[in-house]
């Protein structure tokens, strides 16, 4: 049973970001409704595990359960009745299972626990492919950090050239946002917890049908999916939607500062970097636009957003909320999919990502020098006073800028400086012997794993 | 040439509140692409008419753009490497035309023109759509009032009781929002510019390729889709696209507004309200879920977000942003959409909303009488001094909710009252009797059209 | 009376974008007092006004009515109790007026009714000074528009050179953005109402006071205080707020567009742009950072979701909501108070604004021609056909990238295009000739007012 | 020296969710100022640990750094300048220490070491009170938990009966998401970082000023104020920010979640809960508004927008952003502030909550039954076949509704369910018997601690 898709079926034509991902696979309706079967499956079978139903009515349901012998358009089409896909679906299924174990499909649950725990099942599944690809971009990251460990280029601040930096250091402060944003969805992905509660809750309705101890049916639940059990239902305890916001936000974050840099560092004037095969432009041949970056920092303006309503959503009042639960669906699959797209990109910009090293070393050069006067105050002051120290790079700057001639040449013509032996306004003003700590830090970076 | 839906299409199993929505097919994916072509057709055709291209291009053109000759899906995938669908759509519709009239395709536009013009198409037909709904709505809330022009009720403060107001008040209340989300949407729809600026919004490649005055483009453009012609090519002056971030949010507001009071007057405890028809139950067969109200609601809560994003956007770098653009594409199509929807549901709950006019009568009465304890205070000031009037009800408030009598009852017998001839226990705290200005201001808003 | 600001009191050490503002001075708890006084004293006035009231209770009232004689950070403490300020400051204010003329103090209103009528004095009185303010800005960015109507430099998509622009045109693009934003704000000024509606929006204490009709009062009290007259009382239909929300959203967009190209064209390797009298750095004394942009691209970051709230609190339930209502105060006044410190450092960064067309000039020769590449495939065409046109220019393009050759000196050495009268490399190459209608654009958007 | 505050200094007359609270006090400007000084002192202290410094100079500007020898309201204006306030306070704070010791006051930082290390500070002293207040708020949560375990209510879904549950469930549910915020924010309070970074991160002036090794003293600074240590200075790597959005949107969250179920209970009609000291009303005495919940849902409003701003502030560019930094500084106060606020409300809301256990009960009968019918359809099915149960429980809940009359009443009355043994209607029909294993997850959950 084949359906076309409706006028209405988007498959990503505003979504470059993540069309054509796995992600978007992962979350896609068809995805969806797998999930939710999924769901209905584990739940006979859950029941069964402990002697609820018959066997043969589990892998009944379970043989049944494959998205293809349903209609999903139909299955949105029907959802508006009763405001949620689970209750026509639940029709269907059980008609599929036919007469004698039909009664045991969704026996005692409520449509929350079906849509929540396909929602857990679509979100460690996406969130799976979202960490294969950061262990991918942290990778080539560490790679470039290591490679560029003394590369030094203008540290930039306000837009304006501060003082140097390496880009060993900015590729491992990228990586160690990696890491955290790692770190944080492997936290939330082990916290996932299955849905069961029933109508309310309470787990009545499982007693009602003869469970000894209902309380032992979500572990059995959370068995069959792989995911973890509740220490309660949660139909209006919403945190493991908040941590999933949470921690998508903040990958989307992390990624969005890469890519805000690559597309600094991308521009024409500084060609410091360039993406691996920047997207071209049919009327203009010479544009190798940061695709990539782009679709990365799209992602990282809406993610934020999604999330908000998230954790609005937590507000969620009585035992099943009126709107809140159900403005989740949409912005969790889409934060699901954004991330899931921006981490595939992420991935392949920072495996093709091209650095120009001459260019970076060229920059250190277009203030003449002053990029280092920090470091000639602290270096003048002792020989000459606080005062005289301040004042004489006060005038010095300006001529640099008037004359356009190097802060070290001036500095070797002043004559209260020409002969001194503890001074070299050579090695003083070389802005690539004043990196600091920049690979200190990159190697203490790289450490972690 | 027809193409199945990937696995990642949506349409709408997790949207119910625009599933199969008018809305729903003007903004889906081959509605997108139809409006793609429609911009690449009116500017061939727009070309022809200023004597820049044959008539007979325009015509090859415009035969040849339709939406069901193309790959949505393929088109997606292939937007990856430009990061928009136009890039491989133009290759797509320049071979499809063929050798003679293809290279009359887009010629001297970007992708943003088209893509803008394109957004702009589908937000004036989903937009009319709305304002349809719209439309419905208000006329059935209007009847609402006006056959509840003096239904008394609770008017609820803080959740509390606080004084009387009428069912007729409250209706009104909602059209006239309801009337400013339409006045601001039809302000909005009728400024929707076409989009057409060239590679950096000079419109030079058009002279390039023999304009005259290339500043005429664009009215010509204009006329041809029947969007407005703007003053400026506004690749980055994003005031079409927060404007309608702007009216959109705010209708989604102004909907919200009804579906929360459906919400709480629906409930089992209050049951002044319910909708025509409520959303079942399968395991429940006593429940009627306001449905309608819930998707509304979470619609509402969804939009600001969406707003934010887009109003966010304007900030846009440069002649072409790199992110803030590609942001803007799928938030403005689910603004449009869950707005879509919204109307839709808001139309069918106005028309099919029930009220139940005695339990609103009978819930004045659930203080006791001290609903009207504001009026009281006004009544016996003159009558007893400030002082002693404020003491009294204090006292008499206290005895009605210990002894659970009426207010009007309890002052009846309150000897300093008791043979006054300018003083009506009963009018006095007869709720219904306290209602103020809410007919005449129920009238003055329904003359509102 | 003067009171010691506690430990807790903000004057802006973290908000440098409007500490000492006008606007700051608009919106701070001593204004906002203020504001709820002058309400308090209009409506005694209003009541007088219809004979409601002793002119000498409205005198008296008026009178007293002065925020030096309260205690706001006591008011702010002692509003918890009850939720809002007014409740107590109706306290203060009705024992300050004394015995007599004391009852005539918000005789008849609700809480709601002066601090809703408050924060449209407030916003109209901040988004007065907001106008004015974006009055210098757009006289200042036609100027700039005027004088540099011809200034060629390139524009920028995706962070690459695409194809030149003129800085007029960019300038031009602002203003309009501005004047868009004065509009709207212009459009809201004029509609901002009072509010007035008593405990449930039925006007009916009034009424219980002896008002006639008391549909007149609100009229009455709009005419004390030049603010409009509402069509209903608003406790929960939010109309003037969400427009506040949106067009003060608008502006913050508007200003943000100038605020991040200035960022951009500012930086180091670019520096087309200065600001007037950039931030200094005490250690580098070489850095003049764009603080002005800075400060109001933060704004712009800040006010979407700030608008995002105030939409959200549309979905107001019942007579007074419990929480949506509260959740407005503080965004709607952060709003006024970022823009209003917006709008002023936009004025700033106008009227200083450094224009550096030297450097616009010499960075359209950065690609070595390419820049005007779109301009060669159309000219090129009709001499060589299609095909071979793109097929030379794309071997000169990697030519000119490779050996760093300008595209037009390349294209001169054509053996097929050396001795054809109908074309001048240098002509066609030259990237101050290919600014399209970038000038006639400017001269219509400066006609503008 | 004392300083008057300026009128647009705000002490919270706009947030009574916030005044006069500890948080409060811990966030406003003079907590800020203080937080700065401790900032620079103990970076003076942590360079004379490691020998960079004077062990008397550290001594000095300890001494010298206290905040109410400085003038926030003039350093909020002089913050203009440079965008931020240390540059101002730095000239202050040195001049204040003198010639001596001057010179080693903020020696070799950046402004945003010393704003971001002042921060966390803020942000790890707020959070310290905010966990107390949880403490309290659990505390009390328990308690109604274990004395409410078997105190049967209606359970509700989308605002209508559904099944019964037990108000000891419910609460047990509220305080299960207070522990999930403690644990959140217990997690984030001992992650927090000092800065220390120099002009871009490479600590390199730390070096020029003589540290042999400059990457020990940030773990030195971190001693003298009890923050953690971090592995990279994060001016643009923003962990620490956006983890803090995360738990205080959690938070937040968590308890508006019992914010909006006090609100929906406390309602005039439901009346199962009401607070402690519910506000009152000048105007309507009888009224009890829950002001607390009121403040709680207000402030679970907003902070899901103020967290996206901070998330939005990740994608900060080079080596400090202009603007997305300067966007951080207000929202997360304000976040702390807020959610310090309703954690405070929550403890006094949790402490005093009156529940109505017989309104609860009365309620559970308010669908003559119909609330237990989903047991019924498990009971019957096994005794006619589940066709007929179904039938004839659809009759009955029609019965029930038309006729006003008990479910147990019509169900006794059933000739095929007469005489039978293994049926009590009476019991079957019991709500108070239909709780489920609501009692055992409550103990279970009250098990956590």
């Amino acid at each position: 049973m084949t359906h076309p898709a409706p006028p209405s079926a988007d498959a990503g034509l505003l979504g470059p970001g993540w069309a054509g991902s796995d992600a978007a696979a992962a979350t896609g309706d068809a995805a969806f409704l797998q999930a939710l079967l999924d769901a209905e499956a584990a739940l006979t079978r859950a029941q069964a595990a402990l002697g609820l139903a018959p066997e043969a009515a589990a892998e009944a349901v379970t043989r049944t359960a494959r998205a293809d012998r349903f209609d999903a358009d139909g299955l949105a089409e029907r959802a508006r009745s009763g405001g949620n896909p689970v209750i026509p679906l639940v029709a269907d299924l059980t008609q599929a299972v036919g007469t004698e174990y039909g009664p045991f499909v969704h026996r005692g649950a409520t449509s929350q626990d079906i849509m929540d725990t396909a929602m857990m099942l679509v979100a460690a599944r996406t969130v799976d492919l979202v960490l294969a690809d950061l262990a991918r971009t942290e990778a080539a990251l560490a790679r470039l950090a290591a490679a560029h460990r003394d590369t030094a280029m203008p540290g930039r601040t306000l837009t304006q050239h501060a003082v140097p930096t390496t880009f060993g250091l900015k590729a491992a402060g990228w990586r160690s946002l990696v890491l955290d944003a790692r770190d944080r969805l492997v936290r939330v992905r082990t916290s996932l917890p299955v849905q069961l509660g029933g109508a309310a809750g309470t787990l009545a309705a499982f007693s009602a049908y003869g469970a000894p101890d209902a309380t032992a049916l979500p572990e059995a639940y959370a068995r069959e999916l792989g995911l973890a059990a509740p220490l309660l239902p949660w139909h209006t305890l919403r945190t493991p939607v908040a941590d999933l916001a949470g921690c998508l936000a903040f990958t989307a974050g992390a990624l969005g500062k890469t890519a805000v840099d690559v597309l600094t560092l991308a521009r024409t004037e500084i060609a410091e970097l360039a993406e691996g095969s920047g997207g071209g432009s049919s009327a203009m041949p010479h544009k190798a636009n940061p695709v990539r970056a782009t679709l990365i920092a799209a992602a990282a303006r809406r993610a934020p957003q999604l999330a908000a309503t998230l954790y609005a959503s937590m507000a969620a009042e009585d035992e099943r909320p009126a709107g809140a639960w159900h403005a989740e669906w949409e912005p969790l699959r889409d934060l699901l999919r954004l991330v899931g797209g921006a981490a595939r990109d992420a991935a392949e910009l920072a495996e093709g990502l091209r650095v120009d090293a001459d260019a970076m070393r060229a920059h250190l050069d277009l203030t003449h020098g002053l990029i280092v006067s920090e470091r000639l105050s602290a270096a003048l002051a002792p020989l000459l006073g606080r005062a005289r120290a301040k004042e004489l790079l006060t005038e010095l700057a300006r001529r640099t800028y008037r004359e356009g001639r190097a802060l070290g040449e001036l500095l070797a013509e002043q004559p209260e400086l020409k002969d001194r032996d503890d001074l070299d306004p050579a090695e003083l003003t070389d802005p690539t012997r004043y990196t600091g700590s920049a690979g200190a830090l990159t190697d203490r970076a790289l450490e972690r794993r």
